[in-house]
């Protein structure tokens, strides 16, 4: 895995930035805390790639099993519990319409529309669910398995031989589970949601559907050990450091582009990351300081047809991170004799790719906006689980520069209080009179 | 179709606005200067969606045909000539598992792997492919035709009864699709790529997947007499002028969140309206204004476990435009006796929807966060028809409040000249020489 920096060094904004001289003390400082203070204690998922060899055989042997007795494989989850597997099955399976090893869904909403209509269509008694949930109290994987476990029961399907629950030890989900006979998975307390893809909540699903998490796992030892150098040459320091410069000059918005259609949803999985950890009102020490880069998802080339002219001609408070594969599992010559197109004639179709992706790449540059890659040789587990790794790497970093803790969402639980306001569950006296104010204030127009 | 703006109204940073109290002269301004004075020429998307009965027609019946012969479906166009299509057949097929008429698939990247891959897929001579571009000269588009070319010529297969072209009369792809005998549907000169989904360039694929266009259009004159108002019942103009409001007070990020998996990709329809309309370097005075407001991407209620943290603690430059349909086709009671979850019994699955989209909304007002929210009946063609012009029109109706011209888009072609020099076109010696400059210079560090 490669970082490439070169014209982002030369942005005005950096006045001449060169990446050799970023303060070795300072990084000195930062990647201990994180790996010898562990200033937080929600660092696990540093720890949890060092998996024992025996464990990871007795879940591929598992895995194994599972594909020779079910025909669909449904995961039941949402956020961290479903983007890492996501991600992986799109980029090993969708993205090349390669059959898949066994018929795999990543449920992540509870839309009635999109959940109920693919149960219909599944034949259950051929169908495996995971169950996925760090508290084993998320609201809407629990009702989606309510869901599953009416219908297997209408159908009269035991429900033990169907579903897989994957939780930390000793919650009211894990005692269920147990009590219910189900195959149990369970996620250490240390490790947070949005940072547990190389954990059972990913490497069980990615074992399941026949990915190799041995190579998953090597990967991210090496994007672990890049991680460690005390120098410019540690890529995810490297790139949290120029995210961090950018924003400190007011780049509030970082575009996440990878030109590869099956690395689509890392954006997805790096959206997470970013939002979710670096999103905070208060600092350490707390200050009120509403900090944040704003993730924005994008796809080259795709996206040049939709987004490149913001990007150029809009706001400067962008800054870009690219993704590119080098090697392509299919490539075409262009050789067919279109005569007003000679101009595209005897080239291959990655060079297209390749070509555009560099001149968007110039032509930010051009235009002093800042912008660096990311580049993998090609997309294997290997790589995969180098690049995810790399990713919460340089998450983790950017949130010592802020001087923010990056493991916590409390944002989001004003909104959970809402819900169960709405839902009318007991107490919630105040929260229940501003929705009834809201209700009775409803102003709509239309036609 | 509705518009749903209450909590917005008294959000401090608009100091106790009132819908009702937008000015009505500069309404009328703006909606005259759009209807009746033309400001531009490319307002052809307005009348476009007035078609012949008889044309319609003549349409379905060749449509038919179609489903008829061929077992696959592959449109070739990117952005404008993608766009319209992809979000339809997400909300009409691919998110409700629903059996789709003829195998459709949109391919709007040149990434090999994805595009190659998927050709090796389908048999050929059941598939019939829609080449779609307005210029008749994207060489992404053109590079796909020419795959298909020679993969039907290496097969010995015609490839005038495989290939159907949406262009523009008269241009070198249009002669070429003539001279080939090649089925070819015009774009009116006066309809641009990203307000084209109601031209041949969505019509003819809606038809040939099934969806009633007659319906579909019948939506979007709904629209269009809505948008004809001049006072705040145009909900249309009055999204924009929110939006306008919101960005002269420095909110320059734009979140649209579907609360419906199906209408998930009504996120990337709008993001390129928005983007390539309203990012613009010069207004119409000639003036340098760098403007624009970036769209965001995102899905509810997954993105509560993603972006939430963000949208509530991050920077406060954020208005969320959010939209949410009434009915569901699927539905489902909870009521499976889980006994650590009893709260969540007896209710049904879009009620808990419902209520965490009421909780977000409320969660961001309390917190001074402008929202509102658009609200549809159902999705059905006439409703998609009635969405998807309604958001042309705020489009159309924002860039004349941002006083820019909404229709070009300049500011990639400095990108297409360096894929130009790139792949080695004739002249462009001063971007060959940038590009050596930059090979040379790549500074490239990692593992």
């Amino acid at each position: 895995m490669k970082l490439e920096v070169s014209k982002i060094e030369s942005c005005s904004v950096f006045k001449n930035f060169k990446i050799e001289k970023i303060s070795k003390v300072q990084q000195k400082k930062i990647v201990n805390n994180i790996f010898l203070k562990k200033i937080s204690d929600m660092l696990g998922w540093l720890d949890v790639i060092d998996v024992r060899e025996e464990n990871l055989n007795n879940i591929e042997k598992f895995a194994c099993q599972i594909r020779k007795k079910y025909k669909n494989f449904v995961v039941l989850g949402i956020g961290g519990s479903a983007l890492g597997v996501k991600t992986l099955k799109h980029a090993f399976f969708d993205s090349i319409h390669k059959k898949e090893k066994i018929k795999t869904f990543v449920c992540d909403n509870i839309d009635s529309d999109g959940f109920i209509s693919l149960l219909d269509a599944l034949d259950l008694k051929k169908t495996i669910f995971n169950v996925i949930t760090k508290s084993g109290s998320t609201s809407e994987t629990l009702a989606q398995m309510s869901v599953v476990l009416k219908l297997l029961s209408d159908k009269k399907i035991k429900a033990d031989k169907h579903i897989i629950v994957t939780t930390t030890k000793d919650n009211d989900l894990y005692q269920f589970a147990i009590k219910n006979n189900f195959k149990v998975f369970d996620i250490p307390k240390d490790v947070g949601g949005r940072f547990s893809v190389f954990s059972n909540v990913g490497i069980v699903p990615c074992a399941i559907m026949g990915l190799n998490i041995k190579e998953l796992l090597s990967g991210a030892k090496m994007a672990r050990e890049n991680a460690k150098k005390y120098d410019y040459t540690n890529i995810s320091y490297t790139s949290a450091y120029i995210n961090y410069k950018a924003l400190e000059k007011g780049f509030t918005n970082l575009v996440f582009m990878p030109y590869s259609d099956r690395l689509m949803l890392v954006s997805d999985y790096f959206a997470q990351l970013w939002a979710e950890s670096l999103g905070k009102k208060f600092n350490r020490s707390g200050e009120e300081i509403f900090s944040g880069q704003t993730p924005i998802k994008a796809l080259g080339v795709t996206d040049q047809h939709s987004q490149l002219q913001l990007y150029t001609e809009g706001p400067r408070d962008k800054i870009f991170m690219f993704l590119k594969v080098q090697e392509k599992i299919f490539d075409f010559t262009l050789d067919y004799d279109i005569p007003f197109m000679k101009k595209l004639n005897n080239i291959e179709l990655s060079t297209l790719l390749n070509s555009e992706f560099f001149a968007t790449r110039l032509s930010l540059s051009s235009l002093d906006i800042p912008n660096y890659s990311i580049i993998i040789d090609k997309i294997d587990e290997k790589n995969m689980g180098s690049l995810l790794f790399y990713l919460q790497m340089t998450t983790a970093f950017m949130g010592e520069m802020m001087e923010i803790d990056a493991y916590n969402q409390n944002g989001v639980e004003q909104s959970k209080v809402y819900t169960k306001a709405s839902l009318g569950f007991e107490g919630l006296n105040e929260q229940k009179r501003l929705i009834e104010d809201f209700r009775k204030t409803q102003k709509l127009i239309g036609y």
